[in-house]
């Protein structure tokens, strides 16, 4: 394969904007810190994992031994009922998001979806793709949904099936949604006829490695939960993993009877690389030990909130949480340093690459913007 | 990033078994034949085309000025019309029919959709997803949809808007629904209400550089078609790109002003790196001249069919196709060259890395299997 000198040119030109790009990205939560480049003769294949990792398949240039692995890791770090579980490799945290509610609707055709405002935007486009009514529930100050909305909405609607679409670690702030407390509700308003999913996109790698690990997966009596494999654990390319109750999968796996093998997955093609660097980044965080690497980024996280306190700003956390809220930086700040930024609060995110210097050097950045110069 | 010695003697093994099936691969449409070892310095970085790939993002480490050069290339190759089109780089032929059929549906939420009994299984798969109903409409013997069947059933339910899905190029014969004869069908009922999707996850990449090249995309008044990257160009990891007309998307994206950007893709966080790949794909192409790469798949075909024949196998193509059908060999033959096989017929498939050599291997092989051994 040859291209031409322009296109080459076009190409040298990209790599080093996003070089530049890379080295100054505080606000996505994208662990920069990998290198799969022991992978990369993987490369030279058409590898494809289609149809069900743990069916057959006809194709021999799959990596699902390896998918499995995977997902054994994540069922094992979920508490996944022993033998009530399934699972797949995605391509990030919106699919497994969608196959939850997608497994919610099969199970209660006629459930009303209840998601906080401050549910991942995927929740919106994910309900709207699969036709399912839905309400939005207020949320905390600190980003959590808010129980008593919940309630008083649930309680109006008690004749129909309840999904539950909770968040474990927001987008904007790192709050949590209790499962206790949603089940408590659920209890006393007596529904039965439920299904809870778990967006865990970012904190489900993060909470099973805290001194104390919070109630948040299937200890909590959920059906499905979904996580993010680019945020945390880092890789070039976006990837994801969903882990639900066996029993909620078969519902969907039963009813196509007229394809070969059977496929209770979204897509038909399925990446093979992505299974392999998750697989790479999990053998490598279990040699560099999970609970340091996690304690890292919290100590940088708490190092941020000091630093920017020290300055005046008025930045928080939520406990235990990498993602340091602050009121809206100067439009120049949030544009070199990538910051997230809703309505009036943009947030940093403190990710196993982000260290006390880079922390440093945005305080920095940010104290000249603030102060004015004098003439 | 370090794993220990048990895990890269996995990965060196699982190398070594999927170099050893990809050698023998004559079932599958995937082109093997590509090498973007210039690409992998990007791997470094986690790339993230997020978002709608017209829209500015916030993210710095995105591919989305490469990912609209690639749109452009198949916006022209499919005739869209000028002005009014729109499309992104998806992570494969099904989420590309499955945002066909979504953007059907938001235009006719009251239609039905009408598709060929050997149309790819991605179109049961999605219409379950979006909870549409559905005529599964019989094929003929050469897999092309059967058009009076088609106007039988359209005609019984005429008061209802009209979804197609149609082929262009079908999984098991490389078959073509006629768009022309299905648009005449609908004129004739007086069928106002329509979409129509095309579905040329292999053919979109092939008939544009026949000889004569056929009516199947935007010319013949279609509303989206979706066309599979790592088929015929080759890739590592599955991709593909969607195009439909701007107006049909409108409908999508101005319905959410909840998120900061405009979303009008069905995934969150996408992969950066499969644009780069079909945009070096298609620069390559280009240099090698894309008619006489297509030209060389033909006469491979035409070889196979004929080789076969030559030893009593009643082998057959469809005009043009790359695709040569057979009556499924021995459960041996099938696995070892991972032939696809439904019911009674089998494929193999000259993909661009398949040569004659490949070819007369498979015969030979084939040919062991069929004739008793004389003691």
């Amino acid at each position: 394969m040859r291209i031409n000198e322009n296109a080459e040119s076009t190409l040298n030109k990209l790599l080093d904007d996003i070089r530049k790009n890379s080295d100054k990205m505080l606000g996505y939560p994208l662990n920069k810190k990998f290198d799969y480049s022991a992978l990369y003769p993987f490369l030279s294949y058409t590898i494809n994992n289609a149809g069900d990792p743990y069916e057959l398949s006809s194709l021999g240039t799959n990596t699902m031994a390896i998918e499995r692995s995977v997902l054994n890791f994540f069922a094992d770090l979920f508490n996944a009922p022993e033998g009530n579980w399934w699972g797949y490799v995605n391509h990030g945290g919106s699919e497994g998001n969608l196959y939850g509610l997608y497994l919610a609707r099969e199970c209660y055709p006629k459930g009303i979806v209840y998601y906080c405002e401050s549910a991942h935007y995927s929740a919106q486009k994910n309900i709207r793709l699969l036709n399912l009514p839905s309400v939005v529930i207020k949320a905390q100050a600190n980003g959590e949904i808010d129980y008593d909305d919940l309630n008083e909405a649930v309680r109006v609607n008690r004749h129909l099936p309840v999904i539950i679409f909770a968040t474990a670690g927001t987008t904007m702030t790192e709050a949590r949604d209790d499962v206790d407390t949603i089940q408590a509700i659920l209890k006393e308003l007596r529904i039965t006829n439920k299904y809870i999913h778990v967006d865990a996109a970012l904190s489900g790698m993060i909470y099973p490695f805290l001194e104390s690990r919070p109630r948040f997966a299937f200890e909590t009596g959920i059906d499905s939960i979904s996580v993010s494999g680019h945020k945390f654990l880092g890789s070039p390319l976006p990837c994801g993993v969903v882990i639900s109750k066996k029993s909620n999968r078969d519902r969907i796996a039963e009813k196509i009877p007229y394809i070969d093998s059977v496929d209770a997955t979204i897509a038909g093609s399925r990446n093979g690389i992505t299974p392999l660097i998750l697989w790479y980044a999990i053998q490598s965080l279990k040699e560099e030990g999970a609970h340091e690497y996690v304690q890292k980024c919290i100590e940088v996280a708490k190092y941020a909130e000091q630093k920017l306190k020290e300055i005046g700003i008025p930045a928080w956390r939520n406990p235990n949480a990498i993602t340091v809220v602050l009121p809206t930086p100067p439009r120049k700040i949030c544009k070199t340093w990538q910051l997230a930024v809703q309505n009036d609060i943009a947030h940093l995110i403190t990710m196993p690459d982000v260290n006390k210097e880079k922390i440093d050097a945005f305080v920095i950045d940010l104290e000249k913007e603030l102060i004015p110069v004098e003439c």
